[in-house]
């Protein structure tokens, strides 16, 4: 079948992948649509120093590290929305042709895996993969499969506002306004957060930040968002080196930090900025399977609308381009994979 | 009169300074005790940059910023007993002779002032020094003024317990066994938590550390404390680089990590450690004046044994030599400065 893998550092189209296969428990899906994830192409650039950073962690639980051979092809797609073709032995599953998604987990009879990067499990840059029958969620009120597919980034802000804990009347300032800040944006709007500011170099990604729900944004070129704001909750959803510390100086006391945004270098703060001002921060990642169920639902009843951020769309023979492409904020939110393009 | 003011990083004796005036609002008061603490040790030597970062902070409320001269003599001392001698003009206060304590405020007409670091202010290493009558607690129970001395840091740790929100079926890990470390460990005892773990390099440090509710020490030179732990919570009560990205690094997931040590240089830290494993911290600063009065309370019940974290009693004139002896950590815990000496 055809598919797009990483091959040192790239992604490289084939047509000659084998075909998934289910096995017990598991289906077989035609992929509808799968987005590009920032990770994806952070992995792409340097896998090398996630695999390092990964290898360093201590104290997960079992079978969440990335054991991956970055010499060999990479399977790569973790935001999929797909239609059921067939299942595997003695699975009971939705019948063939019922929309789905899931979150990127395969159960097989050799244990737990993420759908993430792997160099022998399918994910979502593929015309079909193989997905565990219990974690299927089908796809309802006919809700597009391009929008079904942004159930999984929407679950990831719709966590990082959940383990905030904000209240309708406390201020929120989104710093970074990339497909995680957005998501974060719509999950604060969809809570009825009364004061969302976004915070952006990008004039696309202000824009942006307005239409699913911000209320005022700030191009921190002009000046600190601090100077404007006196948020009770900031996430931080840039993940570069500085942004952590700019906000232990900058920030009001006892604000709550959520961080959001994958910095994989060391970074430099100030816990001294921290204590004096007595600010808790949340390091928040993934979400529950009760929260991308949620995510999904808030989606096709039109509480959160992503339409806004689907900027681009491709067929598997262009992920390479499109992977070129992201890394122009002002161009990009969103981009889908679609098979059948 | 006589006390003991930093003088170029020295403190040096002075038997010439002036007599404190009680103002409206003030009393005067006899200094019986006053413990050393290690935020003064760290002024004398680096006044400069804890000028610099503070100055640096914005977002903090209103005159907690530090304002001082280091080229004129600053006066310190924080954690004091003292008898009331006399009150400032149409000042209610208890009787002359009563022993009270106060949280190092300051109230005048000027407004409000820490008692801290100041080129003005007398603090508690001095033989008198004006306190305000609003803030006074009478030290009950025939408590020895030398133990209410140490209800300021122990208020420290009490703090530091509550805003853990640790439970007594959690399992608690303190990194650092120096006062601070020492009056978490005192709190999370009078807490009733089950599992208490310290760790410090100091021999005579993990010996305290049990004299006051640990049940069991790692010297952290035979091998990480997380070998033989998974703590629900961590306290840092070091205040070194690197402590944090070590705790980031080897916790358990959903560790909640309580930053009590002043860590006044930048601290690498890798921001992936803290979001692969949703790692909680919780930067934390003082105390409130309700826990402040807990804390004296319940060094008077007996429900917190401050005796053995007292290591060396010196006069006014022997404060630079004490500053040099706690320098080392296998020797002393507490040194308290006691005019009367």
């Amino acid at each position: 079948m055809r598919g797009s893998v990483l091959r040192s550092g790239r992604m490289v189209y084939r047509d000659d992948l084998p075909e998934p296969v289910p096995g017990p428990g598991q289906v077989l899906v035609d992929i509808k649509a799968c987005g590009i994830c920032g990770s994806d192409l952070h992995f792409a650039k340097h896998g090398d120093d996630v695999l390092t950073a990964s290898a360093q962690l201590e104290g997960l639980s079992a079978g969440v590290g990335v054991s991956v051979e970055l010499g060999a092809d990479v399977f790569m797609g973790h935001e999929f929305s797909a239609e059921i073709l067939d299942a595997g032995p003695g699975t009971e599953a939705p019948p063939a042709g019922t929309l789905v998604t899931s979150v990127p987990v395969l159960l097989s009879q050799a244990g737990v895996e993420m759908i993430v990067y792997s160099n022998t499990t399918f994910g979502g840059y593929a015309e079909r993969m193989v997905l565990s029958a219990p974690l299927l969620l089908s796809v309802p009120n006919g809700l597009d499969a391009r929008h079904a597919a942004l159930t999984e980034p929407m679950a990831v802000g719709l966590h990082a506002v959940n383990k905030s804990d904000i209240t309708r009347g406390e201020t929120a300032l989104v710093i970074g306004c990339g497909p995680i800040g957005i998501a974060i944006i719509a999950a604060l709007k969809a809570r009825g957060v009364e004061t969302i500011v976004a915070s952006d170099f990008s004039a696309k990604r202000r824009e942006l930040a307005l239409a699913v729900g911000a209320h005022r944004t700030v191009d921190p070129a002009d000046g600190s968002p601090f100077e404007s704001t006196s948020p009770a909750v900031v996430f931080e959803a840039v993940g570069a080196p500085g942004v952590i510390d700019d906000v232990l100086r900058r920030a009001p006391s006892r604000t709550r930090l959520v961080v959001a945004g994958v910095c994989m270098q060391p970074d430099a703060v100030h816990p001294f900025f921290g204590i004096a001002k007595e600010i808790n921060v949340q390091f928040v990642f993934g979400y529950d399977p009760a929260e991308f169920a949620n995510s999904l639902r808030s989606i096709a009843e039109g509480e959160v609308d992503v339409a806004p951020m689907i900027t681009g769309e491709v067929g598997l023979d262009a992920v390479g381009e499109a992977f070129d492409e992201l890394s122009d904020p002002d161009r990009h939110c969103k981009i889908l994979v679609e098979p059948n393009l």
